[in-house]
């Protein structure tokens, strides 16, 4: 098999999904899941560094938290269900590909000079830095290709918060794809291709950069800070927390719809921080307002940021004591929310925050009672959720045929 | 002497800077240069990681580029010239402790209860992460604090060039900073606190975040590619190229004024792409219109990047054939400019595109007649210049006692 790194003129493909749905048109793209490729052509570009596309979950959830993020949201634009079904197998395609490590298409560059390239060529001898590409469904979609009936009673209406400011153009979406990446050229490379190969198909109708984690899922990893300086959500639930994997993130089969069994709900929030107003507060006030201290991480009265809370001893409008699983009948979710600055606004402020996310079995049972227990947060006068979606995550790609949604969209399933 | 990343309440000022600008107001500010403090304090908290601050040039100019950039442009509120005088001194210690690995202020956390803390506590456990700070005067400070005969003949009002489409509230601005950092968290906090210093004196008036570099100042290291993936100005000038540093970037004494001897000028441009038409371009004219080649990055004819151009071999409207110095009487610059991507605009395209910033001894040499000599490029076609600045970047600052500005502002100078 050829490298895709070194420049190999006599194999680039007319069926590239570049040249593919927007040189040639619908039809050429149709023929391009059946492009010859052997195994060795998604392997892994450099061992260690990518991570495993295949499995019963999508990776980019339990998957230790990578270093930077590009989230897109999508409506979608054709009413052509094949159409849509034949996108959906073009980009598991291309995430395959573009999670090992390789350009789309096999002539990303040195090709057929008459089309444009595969790839767009950003990514090009950077290494697989660990991106996961993770699709998602919203409500939306649903209204559309006949799927009213295949809805999944969790995928709820998000209710309206205390608090909330949303706007409607950073909220919603049809479907979603989280990228996450130890290098954000890697992320932004992925979206932008997926978004290459949808054109005509879908659009991207928000978009957010992430350039901090603040979550881990590694349980030896001390949690990252968000903007406020503080550790949160220290007590994540672990990627290697099989049972509260299974208990508080996976979709059982008794959970239904069957279709969704292996998958996650994901709650996206962009949440503004009052940074100036932040920066002014005393160090006590920061520490009262969070429930534990700036620097360790501890809870009130502890002495290590893993140390089990004491809620009691915190102020009732507690940050950790609201959050807390104790405060809200266990409710539990996995974070993997992401730091965000969007350059600054009319007045000079940082645009400037967390991005949460957050992954969870049954989001009735897991960021809604949180959400509402935390009315009285207060933190609430330093943030405001300004942007809000949620997304349904099918069940993990099984193997080479197999695709994004396909026991969504598949009758048999 | 202390360890600053431990909790040390009893070490905590009153006169760190947080508490000083913002909870105990100007006057104790003044006094805030004056704490004691002793060398070990300052030394990188990291060795091999943290870039020198003190030295004849500033850092992140002639600095191995680093992977991430915050830049930020202020305004000036304050018309104290002492206040101001203060602040660049209030500044030029904060960013002494940052580049260093360490906390603004001497109790960042931990202490002093009533006051805010003096660091914003999201870069503690980071390591310095090449952290870079370079400041820069734009030339509408020259308007103010009686500075209009100090200021530089080559600090021109740039003149309108083709093409350009300027959103104001994205140009100019009193003075810059620009932090480069391999950890973006870094960088963002370091603006963040400068900001944060700032408050009351200066506003920031625009900003911009780098998430991935397009320039390399290393000779050995490969060019970044930009995001229409291809490699461009492979022939920068490398950190280590003391011959064409002399004698394209830094000023010299004889170039007046001679308080800026040893600075350079830096030219910011935020340069849109149309990446969306430009994706569905072939790669036959994509690698026409760059002159070179887009796997290896090679000119046109030519076998690898690195090897000399024969521009007569190019399109006479070719990106490298315009912009090569042969073509503009050896104009050379030092590009350290980065990739950005700030969502996506209300079409569903990314708002992405090159942060140009250039290094140059004098712009009318430098930047101006290259990018007159762009006005032809066939590059204009995807992407538009919509944000633009010029700064007069200072020398470097010398040693513990000396200040960012001082040889402009001190009157023995």
């Amino acid at each position: 098999m050829t490298d895709t790194n070194s420049p190999s003129p006599s194999r680039r493909s007319l069926l590239g999904w570049g040249g593919a749905g927007l040189a040639l048109g619908a039809a050429a793209a149709g023929g391009a899941v059946a492009m010859a490729r052997t195994e060795d052509d998604t392997a892994p570009a450099a061992a260690g560094s990518a991570i495993a596309f295949h499995g019963p979950h999508q990776a980019g959830i339990a998957t230790p938290v990578q270093d930077r993020l590009h989230f897109a949201a999508f409506d979608v634009t054709t009413d052509d269900r094949e159409v849509f079904v034949q996108l959906l197998k073009d980009w598991t395609e291309a995430a395959r590909r573009m999670t090992a490590g390789h350009p789309v298409g096999e002539g990303a560059y040195g090709g057929l000079a008459e089309a444009p390239p595969d790839d767009t060529g950003e990514a090009l001898g950077l290494k697989p830095s660990r991106l996961t590409l993770t699709i998602g469904f919203g409500p939306s979609l649903f209204e559309k290709f006949d799927l009213a009936d295949r809805r999944p009673e969790a995928l709820v209406d998000l209710p309206k918060f205390a608090g909330d400011n949303l706007d409607k153009n950073r909220s919603g979406g049809d479907l979603c794809i989280q990228a996450c990446a130890d290098d954000p050229q890697v992320a932004v490379h992925a979206v932008r291709n997926l978004a290459r190969i949808g054109f005509g198909k879908v659009v991207i109708k928000w978009s957010q950069l992430g350039f901090g984690k603040t979550s881990s899922t590694t349980p030896e990893a001390q949690t990252p800070r968000n903007l406020m300086g503080f550790k949160d959500g220290t007590r994540n639930i672990a990627g290697t927390e099989t049972d509260r994997l299974e208990k508080f993130v996976w979709v059982d089969g008794k959970d239904g719809p069957s279709w969704m069994e292996g998958g996650s709900y994901l709650v996206a929030r962009r949440i503004r921080m009052h940074i100036e107003t932040w920066d002014r507060t005393s160090l006590q006030e920061q520490e009262d307002i969070f429930g534990r201290d700036k620097g360790e991480g501890a809870p009130v009265g502890k002495a290590k940021e893993r140390d089990e809370p004491f809620l009691k001893a915190m102020k009732p409008d507690a940050h950790v004591r609201l959050a807390h699983p104790d405060s809200n009948h266990g409710a539990t979710i996995l974070r993997r929310g992401y730091s965000f600055t969007d350059g600054t606004d009319g007045l000079g402020r940082l645009d400037a925050g967390l991005f949460f996310l957050a992954f969870q079995r049954d989001v009735r049972k897991g960021f809604i009672p949180i959400q509402r227990s935390l009315a009285t947060d207060a933190l609430n006068e330093y943030i405001q959720h300004v942007g809000s979606a949620l997304f349904a995550v099918p069940p993990g790609v099984r193997d080479k045929d197999d695709w994004w949604g396909r026991t969504l969209f598949s009758k048999e399933a």
